[in-house]
C-alpha cells in the first residue's frame, strides 16, 4: 500500500484544508496518509470528518515553520512538521511527503535530511504551468540559484522523466529559457548549457523566450532557479491582476456589468485554472525520496491533487527512471 | 520647436501605422516629425492623409533591419532607418528618435553612434507596466545582461528621474527585483546591489518579489537586463493568454456565452490596457540623445503616444536631470 505523509500544519488554510484534503485523498485513491503536526489540532479537525480510520494516522510534531520564516530556521526546528515528515521518508515509514508550507524550508529540510539520487548534482523544483496546449513543466524554480550547465542538463533529464511517466507525454521536448532564440544569446551559463543540451540525446528544440512559455510549444523548459522563481511569482500575480483588471473593466457600463454578473463564476474558475496548484503541486526532483511542495494557498482539492501526484510518483517509480536516465546521459555526453 | 525623428520602417504595421502615428502626433502636439525610411513608401502613405506639410519631412534611408535579424546587423546597415535616425540625433538635427523596430538593433545603434551621458556607465531600457495602482517603471529590460551593482544603482537613479519628470511622481520609491525580501536573498550581484542602494540617498524600500510587481508598491523596480527581459516577455504573453483563457472559459455555457458577448469590447480594451505600448514606449536611458523604443506591434495611437513621451523628454530636460543626479549620487556614495 502507498503511504504518504502530509504536513498537516503547512499552508495558509492548515489544518482545516490539510486534514480535509487528506480525507478526500484517502477516499479517492485509497492511500494511507500520515498527518504530521500537532496531534490535538489535527484530531479536532479529523473528528468532524468521516473517513476510514485505518487509512489515516498522526505523526506528532510540536513545532511549525511559518510561511515568512527564513528557510534556515529548519536547523533549529528539528521537531517541526517539515523535519518530522522528512524523517519519516528517511526511515522508510512513508513513500512520499507532501507539504504546502514554507517552500525554502521544505527544500532545506530535504537537502539536509535526504541524499541526492545517485548521479544527481543538484535537486530542482519543477512546476507545471497551464498553457494554451496542455501543461508545460518548468525546472528549476528556486532550489538552486547558482546553477552550472551540467545542472541544467540534469534538470532537463529529470523534467523529461517526469513528463513521460506522470504527464504521460511520449517524447517530451526540451527548451532553454533565454532572451532570444539564437544559440549565442544570453549569459555564458546559457550559451554553455545550449551546447550541452544540443549534444545530448534529449529532444532539445533550442532557446525559448518568455513570450512563448504559454504557447505550450515546449514540454520541458529549463532555467536556473533564480530566473525560474521570479518567472513563477510574476505568473502567479499577473494572472490574478489580469482577472482583477477584467472585472474592473467589465464594471464600466451597464451592459458589461450585466455581462460580468453572468461571467463571474467562469472568471473565478479561470483564476483557479491559471493557478498552478491545481496541477498537483511542485515536485522536488533529484532527491532520494519523494517530496511534493504544494502552493501555500492550497485548498483541500489542491492538497488532494498533490497527494494524488505523490502516489503516481511512487507507483511509476519516477526516481528509478531518473537514476537510469541520468546515468545514460552521462554515458552519452562522456561525463560532462 | 521640438523636432523628433520617427523610424518610418520599424514595427509590424509600418509604414501605414508609423505615418499615421506621425500625422496624429503633429496634429495633437504640434511637434515637427522627420520620417526616416524609404521615401517612396512613406510619401505614398502620406499622400492619403491630411497634415501640416511644414511639420513633417522625410529623411531617406534605403535599408531596413528586420524584426528577426541579429542586432549586430546594424554594423552592416549604415543606411538603415535606425542608423540614419541615430545620425540625425548625433548631428543635432532632431531632439529625439522613436523606433518600433528591432529593439536589439536600436540599442546597438544607439550605443555605437551616441555617447553615454557624462557619468553613466551603462544605458538601460525602462518600461512602464500598468499595475493596480498606476504605472511602475522597470529598468533594465535588456540593454545589458552582465550588470554590476553600480550599474543597478545608476538604473535606479535614472528611473527615479524619469518617474519624477515624466510620470510626475514627487518622490518615487525604488525596489530591487529579487526572490525574497531579506537583504541576504538572491545572487551576489543582488546582495551587493542591495547594500549600495541602501546606502544611497534614494528612497530604497528593499527587495521586491515578482508577485508584487503588479501591486504598484514600488515606483521604480531595478533589475539586470536578462531577468528584466524575461519578465517583460512573460508579462506580455501571460496577459494575452489569460484573456484567451477568459474567453474560452466564458464560452462554456449559454449563460456565460451571452455574458461574453456583452463583455467582449471590455476584454479587448483590457488587452490593450495590459499592453505596455499604450504607456508610450520604452525609453533607452543614459545615452546622450533621446531614444524611445516602441513595441513592435504598435498601432498609430501607441506611436503617437511614444512621440508624445519623446517630446516630454525634451521639454523637461530629463537627460540634464539624469546627469545631475548621477553626479550627486556619486558624491553621496563616495565614488562607488
Amino acid at each position: 500500500m502507498i503511504r504518504i505523509a502530509l504536513d498537516g500544519m503547512g499552508g495558509d488554510f492548515a489544518p482545516q484544508a490539510t486534514v480535509q484534503g487528506a480525507v478526500e485523498a484517502v477516499r479517492e485513491y485509497g492511500y494511507h496518509v500520515t498527518l504530521v503536526g500537532q496531534p490535538k489540532l489535527l484530531e479536532t479537525q479529523l473528528a468532524d470528518l468521516r473517513f476510514r480510520k485505518s487509512l489515516i494516522d498522526i505523526a506528532p510534531a510540536t513545532e511549525t515553520v511559518g510561511m515568512g520564516e527564513s528557510a534556515l530556521m529548519i536547523r533549529h526546528k528539528k521537531d517541526s512538521s517539515i523535519c518530522v515528515g522528512m524523517e519519516l521518508i528517511k526511515q522508510g515509514r512513508v513513500n512520499a511527503f507532501v507539504s504546502c508550507g514554507n517552500t525554502g524550508a521544505v527544500v532545506a529540510a530535504a537537502t539536509l535530511n535526504l541524499k541526492p539520487l545517485p548521479g544527481v548534482k543538484r535537486p530542482g523544483i519543477a512546476i507545471l504551468l497551464p498553457t494554451l496546449k496542455g501543461v508545460t513543466l518548468v525546472i528549476d524554480v528556486g532550489a538552486t540559484i547558482d546553477a552550472k550547465p551540467e545542472h541544467l542538463l540534469q534538470y532537463a533529464v529529470m523534467g523529461v522523466v517526469y513528463s513521460k511517466h506522470i504527464l504521460k507525454k511520449p517524447r517530451p521536448t526540451v527548451s532553454l529559457l533565454n532572451i532570444g532564440e539564437e544559440a549565442t544569446k544570453g549569459t555564458s551559463l546559457l550559451r554553455e548549457a545550449y551546447q550541452v543540451l544540443k549534444e545530448s540525446s534529449l529532444d532539445f528544440t533550442g532557446n525559448i523566450e518568455g513570450r512563448d512559455i504559454f504557447s505550450g510549444r515546449a514540454d520541458v523548459i529549463v532555467c536556473d532557479g533564480f530566473i525560474g522563481n521570479v518567472v513563477l511569482k510574476v505568473c502567479e500575480s499577473l494572472a490574478e491582476t489580469t482577472v482583477e483588471f477584467c472585472m474592473r473593466e467589465l464594471k464600466r457600463s451597464l451592459l458589461t456589468r450585466v455581462g460580468a454578473l453572468l461571467c463571474r463564476p467562469a472568471l473565478t474558475s479561470l483564476a483557479r485554472e491559471v493557478d498552478y496548484s491545481e496541477c498537483g503541486g511542485a515536485p522536488l526532483l533529484g532527491i532520494d525520496g519523494i517530496c511534493i511542495i504544494g502552493h501555500g494557498a492550497s485548498k483541500p482539492k489542491a492538497i488532494k491533487n498533490a497527494l494524488g501526484v505523490a502516489g503516481h510518483f511512487v507507483r511509476y517509480k519516477v526516481n528509478d527512471h531518473i537514476v537510469h536516465e541520468i546515468e545514460s546521459i552521462k554515458a552519452d555526453t562522456h561525463e560532462v
